[in-house]
């Protein structure tokens, strides 16, 4: 007899595995979860028999796993509000980079607020990811770049995993941007973000997996190459924002590391998508950023379904390029502009994230032993969560097996 | 001494009152509301001697009018994300057409549910309206396409009116596909929507304009000029569908018959936007569908800001090709994809789409004399409500001077 703190029952069940059953779905199914884990899932008819303190009932809706958003920059300092409006009424680029505008306005800014200022605004986007079914958010820092800054990132995105009801991956993404006052000795700022800010936050217990910004306007190979060196001295995972602007050989890096993911990847080549497909990297797809900056070129799907890439999908929230705090509107995205089917997306959102993340043991689809992170929808069908922009569509949010307020 | 049973201060307001005041801004302002209407505006310095029942202290949050989303098809049966991921799958429009897609599925579910069904699926959809600052919304028929179907969506339409929390205002948009049982005489249906549906449920008091498709696809100009005449000999307003697929004298058409406004208007050529300007023919942008249509050709601004015509911007809310509820999802992409301001795209939600609705006298702006309708925002700048997308922004909402639950 299976004992369990929680039966959900009346409702479909997404369970986004693998295999040849659309969603992984089981229609009519019932979940058993003790000790926020799950205990049991099926079709309600081949419940076995059960001891439970409690039972929900769904009332048919559809429950799919908790969805991730494996691909954020959720804790900053300030907006870039005034910045769009510049551009919309034709301030150029040039002029509004003279003024102190672009990411430089969002160090400056981060760099000025405290831990309970940037935590207090992150709430509120997070409450956009929440809002849309998100149970598990990568943050990354990257808008400090000294010491102090960095670390104080990190700190309030750990907060965030403690205190504001979901689970958090940290990544440190030193090399975002050169800062400011190294303008004219980058390779003193490299020197600092591998061998003293890294080891630093690493000592902290604040890193979960390095990131970096490889493109011709950030940093280089051999630049990026410096700290994923440093970040298998540490045991830590890599993961890469590459090939966004343009074919920088960033795919073929994240291969030779066996990075977690790649990032963006508008402008990877075939060459790149058969290394990320040899070492098992993920795509993590950045629909917002492809909006936003209204890019042209999308990213290679057809080339990274022939390869047998797996792809996820996540929402970029950042002040810069993507102000996207909604994964149904990243899942909407996501289908309309790179033609993702809804199954693809919303894998792109669960299973494949957990991938991302390295968190596959413990979340992404719904089975036996993982975390009982589950979003319940009102809707028919599953694709509704991909149809639909700006529908309030979320029910109810289990995390770690407890209903959500 | 001015009588008020409220003030609203310690706020910021967007009156959105034309002018060369960026969105009519007044810092630091106050709000006197007597009777459901705005008795006093003003800087709070300013505030006269007053007698007042309750006052709201709005926590130095920006106030603006009540959000107006002046398109759409909130009142539909079924869906259409099935279709949605067919698509996506690789089926074809005319396999979907054969297997009885399309709009037509629309139809046959509008058909078959009750008003009750109905009123249930729109309520739905309008929750993503009021949570971005909607207070009035415009709601089509046009699912019908016969005499019980379209009397019965407009009648839905009212009663959301009545219960649900916001103003409507009702066009009937029977020209808006030929209905299945007249394909092989669509002349015979054009009469019916002319000489019996429209007056019908004009004598029920269900229609507050009159709308029609002008395309190839749907109906020509000889047609929808059949249904303008009826229209004005019954002295209701128009507006129109107007080029959006391609230039067929839609905007000119509109003109002509001094519509209220012509919707979508992406291949409206100069000519047709002079004759809108001459008109006084608002132009509705809507930037939803062209996202889910992946269109490619905006709607000409340039021109329409050269020749002085006023933009508004609406959800255009339907199955079909813009399953958008989301008001600040639609400013985000008219200022992202149409490069509208913000302030232009603010102006197209509030006093642009009162006149595209022909309620300039009672809201869309924040003036004496006009209904407090108003949206209170947790924002900085106006401009955060077109640069964020999917992030909540919204504190508290006034509609007729009492605040919404
Ligand atoms: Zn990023
Ligand atoms: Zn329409």
């Amino acid at each position: 007899m299976i004992e369990a703190d929680l039966l959900l029952t009346n409702c479909h069940v997404a369970t986004m595995t693998e295999g040849s059953v659309p969603y992984g779905a089981i229609e009519d199914a019932a979940v058993l979860i003790q000790n926020g884990r799950i205990v049991w899932i099926g079709a309600r008819a081949d419940l076995p028999v059960y001891k439970i303190v409690k039972t929900h009932d769904l009332g048919g809706r559809w429950v799919t796993p908790g969805l991730i958003d494996c691909h954020t920059h959720l804790v900053f300092g300030g907006d870039r509000s005034g910045e769009f409006e510049q551009r919309l009424e034709g301030v150029t680029y040039e002029d509004i980079a003279r003024a102190g505008g672009g990411i430089v306005s969002s160090v400056r800014a981060t760099r000025a607020e405290s831990e309970d200022q940037l935590y207090a605004s992150a709430l509120k986007r997070l409450r956009g990811l929440k809002d849309t079914g998100v149970t598990t958010v990568e943050i990354k820092s990257g808008y400090g770049l000294d010491y102090d800054s960095e670390l104080k990132m990190l700190r309030v995105a750990r907060r965030i995993g403690r205190e504001a009801g979901v689970r958090v991956r940290t990544s440190y993404l030193g090399l975002h941007a050169v800062p400011p006052e190294h303008k004219a000795d980058r390779a003193t700022y490299v020197d600092k973000a591998v061998d003293e800010i890294l080891p630093a936050a690493h000592a902290e217990g604040l890193v979960d997996a390095v990131d970096a910004y490889c493109e011709p306007i950030a940093f280089s190979v051999e630049e990026v190459s410096r700290l994923f060196d440093k970040a298998e001295q540490l045991g830590l995972p890599v993961k890469l924002h590459a090939d966004q602007l343009s074919d920088g050989g960033g795919a073929a890096l994240a291969a030779r590391y066996h990075a977690l993911s790649a990032d963006h990847i508008e402008h990877t080549t075939e060459a790149g998508v058969k290394a990320m497909a040899e070492a098992g990297v993920v795509a993590v797809l950045l629909p917002g950023a492809y909006l936003m900056l209204r890019e042209t070129q999308a990213p290679p799907v057809a080339l990274l379904r022939q390869h047998g890439v797996h792809m996820a999908v996540a929402t970029d929230c950042n002040p810069g390029t993507s102000p996207v705090a909604s994964m149904t509107a990243a899942l909407n995205l996501a289908c309309v502009q790179f033609r993702l089917t809804p199954a693809e997306a919303l894998a792109g959102v669960t299973r494949e994230a957990a991938k991302a993340l390295g968190i596959s043991d413990e979340v992404g689809t719904i089975e036996v032993g993982k975390m009982a992170d589950l979003a319940v929808w009102d809707i028919k069908r599953p694709a509704e969560l991909c149809y639909w922009l700006g529908t309030p569509l979320l029910h109810a949010v289990y995390k770690d097996g407890v209903q959500r307020a």
